[in-house]
């Protein structure tokens, strides 16, 4: 399962394995493009990496952040609709399957409180997948907690119950 | 020069070619989505035809219809950013620079008037590209308008002034 945490400037993501005991992380970071980049070339490089990302590990799903909280800040939302759009191309000229997750479903399924603070979802995350530290930067950290969602919601994993 | 309206279930385009004595137009329609389709299958559909028309018809420069005059409907303008994103990628993935316009500018470029009313700039389009009625639907005079618009940018043909 791959979850990304879509922005024009910076875009997390993780890439999160259920085996028979336990969760692996194989990969996470953050596609860069310039600030000062044009949109469509910025676009271009989410859009390229993103697909070769899926063509290396063939996730099984896709999982993005959705929109609809975004409402306060409409130039940011707006901007983060174009970065979405290409990842939801992409994710379909692979053929994987894509759902959105909102921030509070995240926040749910990860430490069972749909309101928990940021700090507390990381360090479920943390415990959750046996990681050193808390994982950074805040990208990667939504990023990781779409995936585990998306894992917990297609495999019937119940990180929010199992593992505390 | 290629017009583009944006809309996730149809998408209007018109492809303008200037020549020496008058300005032809090579290429109107409108792509179509199914309305019941999933987001992903919509941008691949919208996608995949515009590198087509692209491929096919190597236009020097897109013009779309920038967003920020749609804040009073938000979901509907993240809807059509999604849109747009993957029409930046097909833009930079052909090497065409792409540039967005405001209705108004629209409007000035094709009569004078930057509020002017939307009868008038159809009216005004039939004019300047010599169509036999008014461009229908309303996504493919949208389109014409960029595209006119792009042209007069492009050319220094001044569509305001020489033809009225």
């Amino acid at each position: 399962v791959l979850g990304i945490d879509p922005g024009l400037v910076d875009t997390g993501f993780g890439l999160l394995e259920a085996g028979p005991a336990e969760v692996a992380v194989l990969d996470v970071g953050v596609i860069s493009t310039g600030r000062a980049a044009a949109l469509e070339a910025r676009l271009h490089v989410l859009h390229g990496t993103l697909q070769g990302i899926i063509a290396a590990r063939a996730p099984a799903l896709l999982v993005v952040e959705d929109l609809y909280a975004e409402y306060r800040f409409p130039r940011t939302a707006l901007l983060m609709a174009h970065a979405r759009g290409v990842i939801y191309l992409a994710a379909r000229q692979f053929g994987v399957p894509i759902i959105a997750l909102s921030p509070a479903e995240v926040k749910r399924a990860v430490t069972g409180n749909g309101a928990a603070a940021k700090g507390q979802v990381q360090l479920s995350i943390q415990t959750l997948l046996g990681l050193n530290e808390p994982p950074r930067p805040s990208h990667v950290a939504d990023a990781l907690g779409l995936a585990v969602t998306g894992l917990a919601r297609t495999t019937g994993w119940r990180p929010g119950r199992s593992r505390r």
